[in-house]
């Protein structure tokens, strides 16, 4: 027999080379991988719903394994949690059928932005916040915000591990991007029915440029259509960035 | 000609070995030091309000320094975070009377201790709170929390820098101890007119062990009235602790 798991997994990525397995660094899918095999003694893959890159958070990522034995979702649970370190946490294991695939059977994603604007950091949030390096008008940065809602190619806000691939397919639903004031600085809000390699981050980046004034807000069109990466802004920072939901039928 | 400055200090603590200067380890007040000196090219000495231990943190710690020029506060605000860690934020510089001293006018100060009380830990706070190892029954916790505010000799909840000292009053007002809820857990908020050597760790550890039902409530004015350390509860960990505000006239 078969069994098909889910995992909801939490993790602070500053002192990871990111989700997926590397050649160097340590990674939170081989973390992982190490865990469950200690746990339920079989050799397993663990499929997650996409990679976060070096230093990304995640407080609701997901991922899959199957294994040939019924699993005590509690048990097994609790014995990851206590081998894993403090910083990569087991939020959820659940059964699922043999059709759930955690990439492929996502129908939406939901990632956290958080930027800094006060001009002295706080020492508590400086690992899970940007600050950028201009002066940031957020009356502009929500305006800018809502020109990238909606059916677009992303191209141009897209890095290579994406842009390579022939039959990749660039067009993406953006369902809401949020500006939420938050202390210290705001919470950019993104849902949408996928993310292409480093989306949000170049998203984010190129907000920042517009809403300091460096590029004007009639920009944002033209970057869109332009489909060239070259022309957007450069990408924000890792640590400001958390995949926070990914949704399922 | 001398002039006075009071700092306004934030920092996580977790990778120092506390605020006062150790022969092993990094401290912050030797940071400060280092840093201060680098800015106002004068050999200085900063006095804080207090030491913290390793691993506790502080959201307005504050220190005073002598020094013989009269400062720019903006600038060397600005040039002591250039230099400092991400993780020691100086949040304030002013000017204040030959007269104030950071330790002995300190008319009182505001700790919080930071209870997580979920089963599964988050990764992103593991470094600021502390997960008691026992189920704790937050309506005892909240009755027992009453019973030590007010004027105690509060020796049974003081560690030995203090006790050994013959010419120290162990006598203390506990102004309020109040018992907030947050996400994951509690917040402790304590506000005296002094503290003892680690008596906010161990009045955390002893209502620990009263919420988790190990310890009987009525035995606390007991514990208080022992004035012996070893009848009260461990101290809990550091983590959980934040100095929040020191007040002056």
């Amino acid at each position: 027999m078969r069994y098909n798991y889910k995992l909801t997994i939490s993790y602070d990525g500053t002192d990871y080379s990111g989700w997926q397995v590397q050649p160097n660094g340590t990674s939170i899918q081989a973390l992982l991988q190490q865990a469950l095999q200690i746990v339920i003694r079989e050799t397993i893959g663990i499929v997650g719903s996409g990679r976060t890159d070096a230093g990304v958070h995640a407080a609701g990522q997901t991922a899959h394994f199957m294994c040939s034995e019924k699993l005590d979702p509690t048990r097994v649970l609790h014995s990851l949690n206590g081998i894993l370190p403090k910083d990569i946490r087991i939020n959820g294991l659940e059964e699922v059928p043999l059709s759930f695939h955690a990439r492929y059977s996502a129908i939406s994603k939901v990632y956290h932005y958080h930027l800094w604007l006060e001009r002295v950091a706080s020492p508590f949030v400086s690992r899970y916040r940007w600050q950028p390096p201009a002066r940031v008008n957020r009356t502009i940065l929500a305006e800018a915000a809502q020109l990238f809602v909606g059916t677009h190619d992303f191209t141009s806000f897209a890095n290579e591990a994406h842009r390579g691939s022939a039959a990749h397919d660039p067009v993406r639903t953006l369902q809401h991007l949020n500006v939420i004031e938050q202390e210290g600085g705001v919470r950019l809000e993104f849902q949408a029915d996928g993310f292409l390699y480093k989306m949000v981050r170049n998203l984010v980046g190129t907000l920042i440029e517009v809403a300091a004034g460096k590029v004007p807000l009639q920009t944002i069109p033209v970057l869109i259509a332009a489909k060239d990466r070259r022309l957007a802004g450069p990408a924000a920072a890792p640590q400001g960035l958390f995949l926070m939901e990914v949704h399922y039928p």
